[in-house]
């Protein structure tokens, strides 16, 4: 996830794009870029870091003359954050200079096949590939060139685009990746998204797939992949800006849970590859795999949970030994790290400060380590052995939903890959766990669309002071995430438990009218857990149940059950946590509160 | 743990018996029996159960004529519960009977010398022997007999004796075990305890150590081991019966926090021979200790937090990795258990569902099970292929106070013999960890002495709603049993947290006059703990700081501090967890709670 921004108008153009990118940061803010065009030279001006270097470099855009320009945040995929990874990217007679939001999946191919034509490479990213492709094809007609190199990539973009021979002209595409245009009689605009131009403009184009669009100075053309030219409607924008920096969503947390189908999908299906999972970053051979005999998950917070749920998948699928541990106290407990020991740090921001620690006392003992990271170039990712990355974006909310699912989905896949190196799963039950996988991210949109039940549940306890949520196994997981995800923004005191444990001394705290929310999603466990909500039943308490669909029985113990999809039982939590994640929402609004910024904490926790 | 009584007067012994055993059931309840005498034969009934088994098999005393009798309620100890280890106890030819409350510590060489003398034995109790050595030096003198014995006996005992050449007399005598006797215009009597005599008298006269009483139906005769008469003066009881069965304290809660020292030293004790830890009914030679690869410590509610503390213990001191698993889980998760597994399954009662189940589970996967539990003879002492008993004695209390501290006890033992047999100690530790803990009964009872001023802290938050217990390390296993003392019998919301995760969530709850708990025994983890105080405290907690003597850093930045005694910091959770007991207890009873039977819990959880 990264934002693009393009001008060309009446303004000097620096000062347009620097502001469009300053609404874009959050879609990613580790590095930045513009490249302005004043009819004589493309000059271009790059920095690692926040925004704010950049407009300090360039005296808020002052240093940079010209009218016509494209403008780059970054969200590190390929190549960490540098100056040199960051966007633009030139070609290399700097007469063509692009900017791109996305993921060219085939950019590997494409540059093996650029670099036997001759062309250097000065960066690691997948979009530099994009500026030599279009020197390679460009036969002086820029329209042309574009759609020739469209046909050439595989992948999702949003490109921004000038070209030196056309200097009253800018360029831009999109195929997966979102882009608008917004028109303004002081020039016109191109964004990732509809904030960076609302100062300027309410009247925007929503560009469709595989659409392209020429700006000018005084006007706007459409073609579609053939080059034919289009007719396209102005929307009229009337979000204010803040709601509109959030995608239409009043909240970032909400945006980021409804990103979550996509977001599970980026970190899945690149993994899948005919019908196997293969896990290229995970630089192990299968010998390697087949010599692990213990594996650590150490964590913090929700990735915490998230190692919580793999190590009953890991135990079950590859029967190798798990110990989950927080990052806070593996530390300092002179862990026992034989050889042969495979330890995973799962971190969103790879920046966790005890995770670093924990990785890095890891190292010194002499095994292998594995980062689950979402933020590329993070100091996880760099330290660690290997790094399997999350492609969740950047995550805003203070309260993490789309990182936690994608941190599942590759324990998932590691779980998965061990199992069928190791021989403990049979082709069948393999083949099986990847339908189900692959259907994961339409079953979580399918949950996301009944938002609207969970608000009306959530709306009757908004003044509840203790919430307990209960299950067993991968549903005891599964509540403390759940239990967590209400805590942190509502204040309400919730505590998950081992639903078999509640009776050895918290069931006291049970009394009439107590919200306790019970997950059921291992059919091997429902009688279980029905027979403690029953006992909580007894004492009063109010039951939601979370539980798969047809399991019909807990409908005669709880008073509301929000049902899930079927899926394989292992991969549960993936479901479960969406409404659990709504509920937690609804709460925190229904209260009143700042539901992205809960009080005391903090996104990033770079303290001990 | 046992009851005795003992009735001469002018009714009819049995019911009297009877009625004062059902005031010691507190004691023991495994088994029952009494012994009358009708001037003709001493007739003795004995049945394994409830006292009500004994009642009804002999319509409440009316079978057995006599006005002359002893009486015992057991607590097994040597022996497991069944009819013929319940006391009293015969010798060979019924002239003499016996029963005791306390353990004959050089039994089996007593044993030994009376079998090559042709005794023969019933029981596999030690009380057997004290009959067969009265018999042994009886030369028809009852009290130089007795002081014959006393002199070889080493250990612990209150004894009821009747001789058949003395029709009208009954003895009794006692060392390091209660023993009272009361007078009154129908009888006189002996009981362990003033609530057995009560209902006749409040006249009541304390036995010393090692002083021997000679009752008749009209008197009282004291003597002491050199057969000396002494004089010795009645106390006038007031106490009501309630109280009297507490030992005079308000609640078994609170009396059983106060036996504490005792219980930890009877669990101890026994095991430290010569400097070194002797666990006999361990079963396992040096080979077998060595072979392990790997502990599993399964059990439930504050089981598992003694579970939880000696994770640490064992995985620092022996160097093997330690799983705890809360048995609910362990029992339906498939653990991976390979060969050289012991699985440790912590249990009072020895009847908790949960555990018992987990126990069969690793029975059936065949691997080694020892179990740590308090009843004697109970299911899972029968079924695990070893058993170490903590030799706490009844606890009536629903919330645990000396079956927690003498689970401690019994893992600190089995770590320090698996270290000390692994090599993975130095003989100089050992022994400084020996006199470290026999010095834990005395620092025990230090801080129990200090009782008021932690009930004058709690005094100030009986309204709380919320409290957390932060620590790091061991201090995060004392936490949770801290926090679930306070939460079952004051119905409090507490939680524990290790120290350095709150801020990943829960501190977002820690407001204004929020009370938090933290417990800092670990000198390598001071500075964090206090990092983490000053975390809360920014956000307005009040914080009360369980720390060791010395550590006054806390007080910077702490509110309340309760300081420990030093000891080794692997053993301070014996120490930290009674000022938190007693926070737990007093906070329950300032808000006016039935703190000994909180409400929806019960004492032995004997369903899933």
């Amino acid at each position: 996830m990264c934002g693009i921004v393009g001008y060309i108008g009446t303004c000097q153009a620096a000062p347009v794009l620097l502001d469009g990118l300053s609404k874009l940061e959050y879609r990613g803010y580790d590095s930045a870029g513009i490249a302005v065009y004043d009819g004589n030279k493309i000059q271009m001006q790059k920095a690692m870091g926040r925004l704010k270097v950049l407009e300090e470099m360039t005296q808020n855009g002052a240093t940079l003359p010209g009218t016509v320009g494209i403008g780059h945040t970054r969200w590190a995929t390929h190549g960490a954050p540098s100056d040199l990874n960051a966007h633009p990217h030139f070609n290399k007679d700097h007469s063509i200079v692009v900017v791109h939001n996305g993921i060219i999946e085939n950019y590997l191919k494409l540059k093996k096949k650029l670099m036997s034509k001759g062309y250097e490479f000065l960066s690691e990213t997948d979009t530099e590939v994009i500026a030599h492709m279009l020197d390679y094809y460009y036969n002086g007609d820029p329209l042309a060139t574009i759609t020739k190199v469209m046909h050439r990539m595989e992948g999702s973009y949003a490109l921004g685009i000038l070209f030196r021979d056309y200097p009253d002209e800018v360029y831009a595409v999109r195929k997966d990746s979102p882009l608008i245009v917004g028109t303004s009689k002081s020039g016109n605009l191109i964004a990732s998204d509809v904030p960076a131009v609302l100062k300027y403009t309410r009247d925007v184009y929503f560009l469709e797939n595989e659409e392209i669009v020429k700006l000018t100075r005084d006007g706007l053309h459409f073609y579609n992949i053939d080059e034919e030219e289009l007719e396209k409607e102005a929307t009229h924008i009337d979000w204010d800006m803040n709601a509109a920096e959030k995608g239409g969503y009043e909240h970032f947390m909400l945006k980021e849970m409804h990103e979550q189908p996509k977001a599970v999908k980026d970190t899945l299906t690149p993994r899948i590859k005919n019908g196997d999972v293969v896990i290229e970053e995970l630089g192990m051979t299968d010998e390697e795999i087949r010599a692990i005999r213990k594996i650590f998950i150490v964590a913090c917070g929700s990735a915490y949970h998230t190692g919580v749920t793999s190590k009953y998948i890991f135990e079950k699928l590859a029967r190798i030994p798990v110990e989950v541990d927080l990052a806070s106290e593996f530390r300092y407990r002179d862990p026992i790290l034989p050889e042969n020991t495979l330890v995973v740090i799962v971190s969103q921001s790879g920046e966790t400060a005890d995770t670093l620690a924990a990785l890095r006392l890891a190292k010194e003992k002499g095994v292998r380590t594995l980062g689950i990271v979402n933020v590329v170039g993070s100091s996880i990712a760099r330290e660690a052995d290997n790094v399997m990355y999350t492609w969740a974006g950047p995550e805003i909310a203070v309260a993490t939903t789309k990182a936690y699912s994608t941190q599942l989905i590759a324990q998932y896949l590691l779980a998965m890959k061990f199992a069928k190196v190791r021989g403990t799963v049979s082709q069948n039950d393999f083949d099986a766990m990847i339908q189900s996988l692959e259907r994961l991210p339409e079953q979580i949109s399918l949950l996301l669309s009944h938002k609207e039940n969970v608000q009306r549940f959530a709306n009757r306890y908004l003044a509840a002071e203790h919430v307990f949520f209960i299950g067993r196994g991968i549903d005891y997981a599964i509540s403390m995430e759940g239990s967590l995800k209400l805590k942190e923004i509502s204040y309400i005191h919730s505590e998950a438990y081992a639903a078999g444990e509640l009776k050895h001394g918290t069931i006291s705290l049970i009394e009439d009218g107590r919200l306790v929310v019970a997950v059921l999603t291992q059919p091997e466990l429902y009688k279980k857990t029905i027979s403690n909500i029953q006992e909580v039943k007894t004492r009063g308490a109010f039951v939601m149940a979370v539980t798969t669909v047809g399991n019909t029985e807990v409908e005669k113990v709880a008073d509301y059950v929000v049902y899930l999809p079927e899926t394989n039982p292992i991969f549960a939590n993936s479901l479960a946590i969406i409404p659990l994640q709504l509920f937690g929402y609804y709460v925190s609004i229904g209260r009143g509160l700042d539901v992205d910024k809960p009080r005391n904490l903090a996104k990033s926790v770079t303290v001990e």
